[in-house]
């Protein structure tokens, strides 16, 4: 039988991915689950919703919530946590590199790294001497990562990645999907773990 | 020492209120934490942030997500699910008698019960003899309850506690606070609970 398999959709600006991000790949482990790493541009999305930016900008009550909960989810799951003094930060060279570098043993461990940059150091991960030093300590071959990424095909692909996650009624991150079942936020990881490897027993 | 409090602030209407309100007087009790029942009008707390209506009808694909969710998490919970043909359903009667009545030892059991009519049995809720009828299968004088409810002086109480949701940063419901600290959703229950009793051991 196929292991089951987790999608999970994310982009690096977004403060909910971040506490996905670094318990997925042991938590999809755990429940034998194979897991798909999805980067796409949540801007996009919230621009053919209507709004400019982020909801938790967009609505001051609910953002002044939001960094507080955040604050509270960090020390629940024991994650380091800065706010980011940008919000959201744009990360389109490191999607791009993630997109480029999905099925790569290395992409958890890159999720993880970015995500700290941006959550826990409130450092520009869009800047491409910032990508180049972080792979360059994973002893990845950092130009010819990022020459990739910036090629015309994976710049495209992630045009048509985020296109993909519209159609597929994606509205916010993180989102997770078990074939054509969908779960929205970090709250509702463990779900679709379950959910995922009930589907595998079934 | 004082027993830990929980404020549980929730409208009828909301469908995620409903999965609290099945299980708050349990949770608390088991967790050693006293709880207040908080009724509200969540709509001029949507129309105050901008929004006729509620989100999950603005936003269609939110809306679209949230109604397979409430089926999902319904199951999860063991609670029955009937989507309302009527939503967000108006509730202010009973929004003012859970206020009136909120000290009583009947408030819990009102609750589930008028959250059984609207998300399990697609009742009018806001209805007079529905009301009527509820009260009376309790045991209670429903006519004295009602009258009481409709008094001039506990509709503008009502009008009051949701200035007061406002006031406090209010901008969905179910909202739960431990003294000043706010947490959102049904989701933060059993964080809410779980902080509610640290505060108490400190």
């Amino acid at each position: 039988m196929n292991a089951p398999t987790l999608d999970f959709w994310f982009d690096f600006g977004s403060n909910y991915s971040y506490l996905s991000a670094m318990r997925i790949e042991q938590a999809a482990a755990a429940h034998g689950v194979a897991l798909r790493w999805q980067p796409f541009l949540l801007g996009p999305v919230f621009r053919a919703l209507g709004w400019e930016t982020s909801p938790f900008v967009l609505q001051k009550e609910k953002g002044d919530y939001v960094w507080k909960d955040m604050v509270r989810q960090c020390r629940k799951y024991g994650l380091p946590w800065q706010r980011p003094g940008n919000f959201p930060r744009a990360a389109v060279l490191p999607l791009r590199i993630a997109l480029a570098g999905a099925g790569q043993p290395w992409i958890g461990e890159f999720c993880r790294r970015t995500m700290r940059l941006n959550f826990a150091e409130d450092r520009d991960i869009d800047a491409p001497e910032t990508m180049a030093a972080l792979l360059a300590d994973m002893g990845l071959p950092a130009h010819r990562v990022i020459d990739e990424a910036l090629s015309d095909a994976n710049k495209l692909r992630l045009r048509r990645q985020t296109e993909t996650a519209m159609e597929k009624g994606i509205f916010g991150a993180p989102t997770f999907f078990v074939g054509d079942e969908m779960f929205w936020g970090n709250d509702r990881l463990d779900d679709a773990l379950a959910f995922a490897r009930a589907q595998a027993g079934a």
